[in-house]
């Protein structure tokens, strides 16, 4: 398991002088660090059509893109490109263990594990992002640039799928080496350049905007029926003017779209669902046939261990101690007493259940059949 | 045009005390009630595929729904049955002059004119609607029951498209005539039989749902690509639980929607641009070849009228006195300088434009360049 070191700073410090505010190179954060995955794995994934993958390449000052799945990779020569592979954490449990040590920002604020090779010249050119982001250098030398946001940067696309921007004052310019993490919060510019091929690991963050959390919303109302109130208006006067909307009828609509926010169940239950949801593909393998729960008790009792399926979203969330605990699991929603706070800690806060949280599991029969439904959705599996 | 007769009542008093609160039978509303169409004519308009129309039919105790456009009339027989065309007032001008005397209540929560056509023994049965209803007796005479809400009664389906409501205690149990007006506030069961061939006008109104709002303002920010905000944490704490949704965050996620619905603007911009899109159909006619700037004066100044296309939704927003006046027409935002009220009021209030308002709108080269898009457009057009 990978260990981070912060060296002389405190998480606590991290956060407070960091997150969210200005850019970190963290030399050594991971100690010794070994690759979870090669570039020739890397390579594999980015063929097959269920991954997200691109290759960007820069010659002569233009820049091109081309879209996964890949054939091969011949014919892109010995420098100036990079292959990106989305979410590998789907797809590479090894890999997706990167994510692991950044786990101290919850579960639901982070998006995906990207893995990046480089031959020696490649990068993606200087662009900004909307999103946190922790650039972990795996084998290989890479110098990055970062700077802080800037309102006069401009931003240009050198080719329609390409948003990069104008050159930019570098705040921190290193060379990366294996273990080394830069953390870039939302907004400042950075351009990576190999200088040998490289590996690269971005541990991505997701924030939604406004639009995401009205759009989804308004989807979770209109999957489950939920109409809500009618607008009424039992008070009203003549109106002189037909045409006019009243400022007092506005008000009464705004009235009512704050009243739906401010149920405290609704919001609860539909946020949780809504951040839950996977975006992109998951690696889901229903076993076949389904587990009865005694098979699934007996293995666990006999000392199995069960993995979570990689990339799946899992959060949980209880107003106060005694409210019921809603367990979110890749969109659906699970209510559980407030007793069960712990089963739902443990699916929860641990990419794997040991021996001691699978005992847990299997000593109620609720907590049995619930496990065994989602191990025969393909949710859990078994590790041995 | 059309004169409503509340009789002892006043306006005040109607809203006061019915409005949105209990149904009430108003004899004689319309005093020498003369039918704006004919049952033929309204046969006419439910051949057309453009126009929504359905025909109920009750035969010995079971419920028939044909949907339109129909081809003919034939087979129906001659009686239990009744044709209902919705959005008439789209399609006829004639019949559009009778939402007219219902403009006290303001264009935004009109909906639309229905008209049906009874055989004897015709009706849909007793049901629910969720929207006010003013049905105005048209020829012929029909016998009309109406209820007070009652959480009791059960609703079923006695065809697939066809909701009704259980037996109700009546308050109201009369045989309409011509010019007699029953207004129906939502929720309140109700039932019509026609004595003889009868024609019904229904003035619709609407009220959204809270789903429909959310809806609504989520098509809005994506339409016009507004993000907004992103959710930002610097203050963020180590968590001890990764797969806890913390109360602060959910709380910060609910103050960052809370937010939008507080931005006057957009919140004003959405919803007149909302609320005055068409639902059904409209009877557009873009003139061919457009009209110049010029022709339109020339026609103006000689003492030519225009009319408002039928069901276009208009209406307009004003924040203050000193604001600038947001115009909104079919879905479209039109700012105008506070110094353009008037403009926007003859235009939201007045189905009409005559030969006064005319003049106004050819005072300015604004106001021209505005009329001739609009009548350009198809939405006001010449009627002499
Ligand atoms: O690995 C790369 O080349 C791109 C990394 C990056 O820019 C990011 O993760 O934000
Ligand atoms: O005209 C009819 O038969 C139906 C009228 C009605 O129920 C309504 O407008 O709500
Ligand atoms: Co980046
Ligand atoms: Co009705």
């Amino acid at each position: 398991m990978y260990q981070l070191d912060l060296a002389n700073l405190s998480l606590e410090q991290f956060l407070a002088e960091y997150w969210q505010k200005k850019p970190l190179l963290i030399k050594g954060g991971f100690q010794n660090f070994q690759d979870p995955l090669s570039a020739d794995e890397l390579a594999g994934l980015a063929l097959d059509e269920q991954v997200d993958a691109r290759l960007i390449q820069r010659s002569e000052g233009s820049w091109q893109l081309d879209e996964g799945p890949f054939e091969h990779f011949e014919g892109y020569g010995e420098q100036d490109w990079t292959l990106l592979v989305q979410a590998v954490d789907h797809w590479h449990p090894a890999a997706a263990t990167l994510l692991e040590p950044f786990r101290f920002i919850p579960n639901w604020r982070i998006d995906d594990l990207m893995v990046s090779f480089s031959a020696p010249g490649g990068g993606v050119g200087p662009h900004l992002d909307q999103y946190d982001v922790f650039i972990i250098q795996g084998m290989g030398k890479r110098r990055w640039r970062v700077g802080m946001p800037n309102a006069s940067l401009e931003q240009f696309c050198p080719h329609p799928r390409l948003l990069q921007v104008s050159d930019f004052q570098a705040c921190i310019d290193a060379v990366m080496e294996p273990g080394d993490i830069l953390y870039i919060p939302p907004g400042c510019p950075h351009d990576g350049i190999a200088l040998e091929p490289s590996l690269n690991y971005s541990v991505g963050f997701r924030a939604p905007a406004q639009k995401d959390l009205f759009g989804g919303l308004a989807d979770y109302l209109l999957d489950f029926q939920i109409d809500g109130e009618r607008f009424s208006d039992p008070g009203r006067l003549a109106s002189e003017s037909p045409g006019a909307i009243q400022g007092r009828d506005l008000a009464e609509i705004r009235q009512l779209m704050q009243a739906m926010l401010s149920d405290d169940d609704l919001i609860s239950h539909w946020f949780g669902s809504y951040i839950s949801q996977a975006k992109r593909e998951l690696d889901l393998q229903e076993p076949e046939p389904h587990y009865q729960a005694e098979e699934i008790a007996e293995y666990l009792e006999e000392g199995s261990v069960l993995g979570r399926l990689g990339g799946l979203r899992c959060c949980y969330q209880q107003l106060d101690a005694n409210a019921d605990v809603q367990l979110f699991i890749n969109g659906d929603r699970f209510p559980l007493p407030a007793t069960e706070l712990a089963t739902a800690r443990l699916l929860t806060d641990q990419p794997q259940l040991d021996e001691a949280a699978c005992r847990h599991l299997v000593q109620t029969p609720e907590r049995l059949g619930f496990i065994t439904q989602l191990i025969n959705q393909g949710y859990w599996y078994f590790i041995e």
